[in-house]
């Protein structure tokens, strides 16, 4: 084998260990009984060690040398040279955090989520905090060892899960969110304009509710003949290789909306990982090394990206609605019969501040995202200490959002990412709702056929176009690169921005 | 940490590893598309391997001699003491097998398995006999690497399938079976009398089968909560620790035998893993090194005996259905109203020499493991050419059964265990049936209530008595070790043939 071959069979198994990490947290959320949950819990902390073990090792070093002079002379932006790039970035990285640090981290974590869901439903937020605490002073070390020069913290955290991306530049982002959400979400919640929201609860059984979810990622172009649906309590995509990408939705069965969008938002991402090129399959492009995924999608803000474009651009526009509601009042007769199209828009766009991110909006949304960014980054650098955090949630909501939590459960503690230790990943959802629109906005300046098929219920051209311009890669490019690729600029708010003012003022019939 | 204590740690990583196959295969049978059959390969091979490397490793070595030296002093029938020399015996086996040999095994088992299908499909020998041509040498290469002393190349296989076994006792064994059961069958093949089997055959629908099925097997003890239940083309059992058993089972629309059975038997797997003490979960005695099976039960043939104790030894019986008939007819109320219990009893007790291994009776049964377990042997020590194959088949059918196979679909490629280059297990069917009369009349002489308790429907104290004998100990005793503590001898037919002809004579009226 040529030692560029003998690289990728490495990777190769890397890969492995990471879809089957991926295998064994699938079937703990889908079918495993919770008496499997402690040797499950075992199983997982041996494989993620096998995994960074073969990460770290000096043989794995030699392999990425070998290759990089194989691929020396080729082109910048060739597959080849990303894999062998991307491989040696995460290589490095990976070889300045301490297996003893990730042990550690570990640890706290196999008991910080645990504590979590008490404290939660507790409302005991000092039962939590030292878990906190350790995770803070753990991540802190991470960050040193990683390295981020003269910047944030934050910025060694950002290196790990979305390249290219700095505090510098989602300090920006953010204030521009801001400065133009903020007004709007003033408006809409002094407006008199009321949503119809309840006529989205009322009897939804929930196995109709699968049935026609089902039905409608179908229709969006999910392959379930390469995947599968299950329910869990919480909805995921993942993925063991395009092949077989998997998607879970939970179904409340006093109302619709929640089951509907969910399905969709993992549509989104399962859409992206059935789009990537199979010759990638267990290649650097089709592994996300530093977060120990075996994910396709180049970033967690570009994933997001789509999920989000599927079911916001797509799935809460007025011309979807116009097109299937019939179908969708035809799968419940009785509870939908005096709404129409036009009352179900608006009902799915209701706007309101609430305490609950997963809840939120499209327009509150970015403030929730906002407030944990800003107290991750005060954690990290010391500026915010765990004690104060409750008090520093109330007041940023209170500012952002106008509404104070009646206790840390739907406030600081309403999270499981903490509890897992995880500080660095809450950027990716505005990124993503912000790359939504830019990606939305490239594939309608490149596809002039788009409006027409798109009302005509027609998702396969944008499916295609979006495989073509961006799924089929894998994580041979950057968000940004994909950006300029696709004809348009790196990361911008601004069309995101335009999209929300527009579709929210014509919904509240502002200015 | 102790040295004892390391030696477990590093037992329970191979475990957590041999469990996350269990895992992969579990999904590959009841979840996975067939579109993402490749990767699975890929993940399966390289999970393997790295069971492998850790199981031979030199630091292993290092474990298990500290280990010894802790346990020197011990007696030698403790857990502890059991737990070393079974790792030191594995051990030193797969050290003798060398890792080109096991990978070579492997690629001529990811091809045999797909020519397999389409050979069978087409009813064509020859272009699968060169994958049973290869497999015979590797095996008789692994055969000599392992080591069997003045005995037969067999003898090394049963090592790594069934502790204490040799080609000299399973000789006398089968011998004992053919001597009695033959004329037995004989007699029942010209008698007269007729079991009413067409009232199996009708309208079941999978649904209704699978909703008895499950309520069956809790019946019998099967804790569902600390499980699962899924569908799968074959029926099978799969643990990853005895907190988390699960089985599989397949229901045919048109006969409802198979599917009752195939899971009344697979319950028999379940239990006894489910039995098995919680503190064994990831250590030796819950791992099966040399079969890389993450399994509790101690041996093949003796998980075999309990699977085959609940399905024949309670499931056939004539008071387990004099109890339940009403229950399955209540069930089946249109299918079932014209038959009464004791033509049920007589119906699934129906006895014919078939040319189908999976579909024998209790008679016949054997006859199909003899044939198996001789040509084997003859094809490890040379005496059997694989060109000769078929004709032996089907002389011995002739010989055994007085059934000739019309095509090889129907005779030497209707097992898939010659596929997988396995060879070597088939005498467990055989050591099965025979253990599972023992044990049943073991617990009978220790149990005084045992026949009421069966005849009021409790199973539980029979359960509890097999849990307390022989379940919880895990791989701690051999079958005979087994067998001589609860009372009785070393593996022995007799009670076997004496409950074979007792039941059959009484059937079909002879002497």
């Amino acid at each position: 084998m040529s030692d560029f071959e003998n690289f990728l069979d490495y990777v190769g198994e890397i890969n492995d260990l990471l879809c089957t990490i991926n295998i064994l947290n699938w079937d703990a959320n889908s079918n495993m009984p919770a008496s499997g949950a402690k040797t499950r819990g075992m199983q997982l902390g041996t494989l993620s060690k096998l995994a960074q073990e073969r990460l770290t090792a000096d043989e794995f070093g030699k392999l990425i040398a070998k290759a990089e002079r194989a691929v020396a002379s080729e082109s910048k932006s060739s597959y080849r040279f990303r894999m062998v790039e991307q491989t040696r970035e995460a290589y490095d990285i990976s070889r300045r955090v301490p297996a003893a640090l990730l042990e550690e981290h570990a640890r706290n974590r196999s008991v910080a989520e645990k504590v979590w869901v008490q404290a939660k439903a507790n409302n005991d937020f000092a039962q939590f905090a030292p878990y906190i605490e350790k995770f803070v002073a753990l991540n802190q070390e991470m960050c040193a060892a990683i390295g981020y020069g003269d910047g944030h913290p934050y910025d060694a955290m950002l290196r790990r899960y979305e390249p290219g991306m700095t505090v510098t530049r989602l300090k920006t982002m953010f204030a521009e969110l801001k400065n133009r959400l903020k007004p709007l979400l003033d408006q809409i919640v002094t407006s008199d304009v009321q949503m119809p929201i309840e006529i989205l609860k009322g009897d939804y059984p929930a196995d109709q509710q699968r049935a026609y979810c089902i039905q409608l990622a179908e229709k969006l172009g999910y392959d379930i003949g390469r995947g599968q649906h299950a329910d869990s309590p919480h909805p995921f995509e993942i993925s063991f290789t395009s092949n077989d990408v998997r998607i879970t939705n939970r179904y409340k069965p006093d109302i619709l909306a929640g089951g509907l969008f969910g399905m969709i938002h993992e549509t989104g991402h399962a859409l992206y990982e059935q789009g990537i090129d199979p010759q990638l399959a267990r290649t650097p492009l089709a592994t996300d090394f530093l977060s120990q995924y075996a994910v396709g999608g180049t970033s967690f803000g570009a994933h997001e990206s789509q999920s989000r474009l599927w079911e916001n651009q797509i799935g809460r526009s007025r011309q979807f609605w116009k097109l299937h509601f019939k179908e969708l009042q035809d799968n419940f007769p009785t509870q939908l019969h005096e709404a129409d199209a036009e009352q179900f828009y608006r009902a799915i766009n209701h706007v309101e501040p609430s305490l609950i991110r997963v809840e939120a909006d499209e327009v509150t949304y970015n403030f929730h995202i906002m407030l944990r960014f800003e107290i991750e980054m005060g954690l990290l650098d010391g500026s915010i200490s765990v004690n104060d955090l409750p008090d520093v949630w109330r007041r940023k909501m209170v500012e952002y959002l106008g509404v104070e939590p009646p206790d840390d459960s739907r406030g600081v503690l309403q999270d499981i990412h903490w509890a897992f230790g995880q500080m660095g990943t809450f950027p990716a959802y505005s990124i993503g709702n912000i790359m939504s629109a830019q990606v939305f906005q490239a594939a309608h300046s490149q596809l002039p056929d788009l409006a027409v098929n798109l009302a005509e219920g027609r998702y396969r051209p944008l499916l295609d176009w979006l495989i073509e311009n961006m799924y089929r890669h894998g994580r041979a490019y950057s968000p940004d690169e994909l950006l300029v690729k696709m004809g348009g600029e790196r990361l911008n708010a601004e069309p995101y921005l335009d999209y929300v003012e527009q579709k929210y003022s014509d919904l509240y019939q502002l200015r």
